[in-house]
């Protein structure tokens, strides 16, 4: 007899689904119990293993995704604002723990999660990664403890597909920072340097984007005065990291009060 | 009337000594109240000012501490230890704050000023630069969040000319690292890594030196998992930083209850 | 009909081989003409996709080699020293471009390849970076460009499983420092600092070796003087890198004159 | 008797200009041969020395360039296009070598050096110093043997009080890029991203700009691929170097024919 917890991923076809099951398959803390896919998917019914192109595993992928909580622990999913919020009333229902990695969910849609997490514990964050979650904890730290005499840059660089600039991360970063300093960031926010700027405005927060390669993540939060600077960077190599982490968060939620987590609970700063 | 606090500055004819005054001559928010050399030093009896090759500043250049002190806030003092302990009683009579950037103090020196620290304030601090100290506390935080999946090296860089490796803030940064992790540096430090050495161990705290240039300093501290890394970074590029928290330890210890503080007192950590 | 030269892969089952094959496939300069095992191989008689876990591509396992050459325009070779002689007699029978990568081979077995080069052409490199080779002449030409006010130093870093320090890389880079400098580098190597070293030597060339998490390989050539450094830099994130560069070679040796060739040649430098 | 060159600095009492004298008054391989300033300034007819606030020198400042530039070997001239213009006919007269570091010269400016040319050795660059000019070759040569697989990004880093952006040191390196290239920058240019930009474009060369603290002058040249990356970076720390490199210029023009050259030329690159 097994104490692992079993977890179930959602999405399990896509491709962080597939990522966040060979996570759990190579953990020695938690169990694959089960592997969702929409009604008629192709991979329904198929053993998640084959499916994936490898050995069977012994899980097959269901459509039924009430059943599948039921017997598990954690719900690890990464897919869309409405389809997690579905998940959401499942997984209260089975009383597993549901980590949310799913982006673009509205304020509204947000706020819809908070019957679910009556019931059982959500952990929901923008970015799993524990490095990024921790150099946002730091950020704010760090800029509340140094004045404007310490100009802050935060540098991001990602690979050469990436749409906007600058990144998700980078602006969170940003908001961390400016709330250490006690300001909003639209109001000190400097982006897009280009031609004749005048001088640096003491106090702002500037951005650049460095685009290029395959490169899956880079942030520096550079705090700059005379004579010294600080950089706090976090540099991610592998997306696999954000499967990790949501692992992790599965796991630290076992046996914690219902209610709504985020990443900074997960890392107990 | 001004209420700027009077800093006299030791060691006046040495070269952290001018830079001294140079920062308190330069700064807005404290006036130069004394300079102090040594009995028979070529400067004694001279303006300050013109001793250092400029224009003069209206302050005399005296052997005589006490009465310095005594008409002062502040001392700021980057002596010797034999020198600093002498100097620790003369403030505490004259109840000025006495800011000690000295190096090189044994345990039994530093207990010796107990006596002073109960009738003044004392800050004392191995690296003044708010940077470094900054530093050394995230790298302790950071060390305590992340466990031993993140290998742990503290790079650093200086000039030519330096005769030592790790620096001693590079190992001060260490300590840090294995202090957050609950463990002691010495039994887990890694460095001069050369030859065949065999994979890392788990946990160690590697230590690698670059010399080159006439780079000031500069410490990186690396946390490194599979997919990601973090890394806290301070560079140094100008000495007058050490001056410059030198003085704001002075400035913040106006007003304080007579005791013992370092820079983490000072910066609010 | 097609003009994409074919490409044959030895030691398909391997690591490296396996990388090659899904290197070749997905090109669209080159056609995959073979994969060779040895006798007796699982793999043997099988379809090389299905062999590695996937869908059947129409190209079956051989152990004939010879056989294999002279169907085929290019060999790519990462094997072992032995099986590469071999390799290299065939290939020139069957008068093919022979690409090694093969490391570890002696001068003496090295010198062996010299019969074969004499009906066809052979490229031969430690590293099949395109970046690294580059680097390598870079650190070369800014060596013989700059003089000793400028301090060279070689830093690497690498994943913790690495049991060697520098790595066979760095002492690449430091042997093209130091003959760009008209110097033996056994005369000027500077690894390992630890304690009391003294001021560094002038005209020392440094190495220092980063370990930690699963990075796969970056190198820094520093030089650095007073008030300036430059730095050439290469950071290696997907070990691919080495199989494009080898197919790189392989299309690069079509229609040139027999004779070994590295990967200088092939970037043109 | 001494073989030293004798160099004179225009525009004396210039920050660069002290900066020159400094330099010159250190070297162990020329000597200050004279100090002009224009009719009228104040520091005419002083120790140049003293006028500088430190020790007597031997060498007098003088509005009268022609008899100044007549008994050296050499002028460094950081002034104004027309101050630069007249100084070239000056120097041209005397024979010696012009060093002209000058900035914001039109084309037809610099075509009025050509007479001057023609008698005396002119050496002129945008910037001095050493490791710039020898990274723009850098960035040429390697931006000529990738292909567009490799993303170019230039990224600087400068103080707060700059007030334009890229610098045109920046540009000076994208310049070199696109020629390596052999594409026009003004078509491949992708500077101030910000908001959605669309995935980047094959080709492009980008650059973004870091502002903040006292920072010299820092540039990278990023190459990024799939799997690497090659970075070419300089590092300025102190503006010394400019002088040092001016310096430099003005010993290499002794005894080559007459011409115009520029730093290429002295590094021998």
């Amino acid at each position: 007899m097994t104490h692992k917890p079993g977890i179930v991923i959602t999405g399990a076809s896509g491709r962080m689904g597939q990522m966040l099951i060979k996570t759990v398959l190579e953990s020695d803390q938690a169990t694959l119990a089960g592997a969702v896919e929409r009604e008629g998917h192709a991979w329904a019914g198929r053993d998640v293993g084959e499916a994936m192109g490898g050995a069977p595993v012994g899980v097959t992928v269901t459509t039924d995704a009430l059943e599948a909580f039921s017997k598990a622990q954690a719900v690890i999913d990464f897919t869309s604002p409405e389809a997690t919020l579905n998940f959401s009333k499942l997984a209260a229902q089975a009383r597993a723990v549901h980590v949310i990695g799913t982006t673009g969910m509205s304020d509204e849609q947000i706020s819809q999660l908070e019957p679910a997490s009556r019931h059982a514990v959500i952990v929901r964050a923008g970015n799993m990664s524990l490095g990024v979650n921790l150099l946002v904890q730091l950020t704010k730290k760090v800029a509340a403890a140094l004045d404007e005499d310490f100009d802050i840059e935060v540098i991001e660089a990602h690979h050469h597909h990436k749409v906007d600039a600058p990144s998700g991360t980078a602006l969170m970063l940003g908001e961390a920072a400016a709330e250490g300093r006690g300001v909003k960031l639209e109001d000190v926010r400097d982006s897009g340097r280009d031609g004749i700027t005048g001088a640096r405005k003491r106090g702002d927060i500037g951005f650049t984007a460095i685009r290029g390669g395959d490169i899956v993540g880079e942030h520096d939060v550079l705090f700059a005065a005379a004579g010294e600077r600080i950089v706090l960077r976090h540099l991610a190599s592998d997306r696999a990291i954000f499967a990790r982490g949501a692992l992790k968060a599965a796991l630290w939620g076992q046996g914690k009060e219902p209610g709504q987590y985020d990443m900074v609970d997960v890392l107990g700063l």
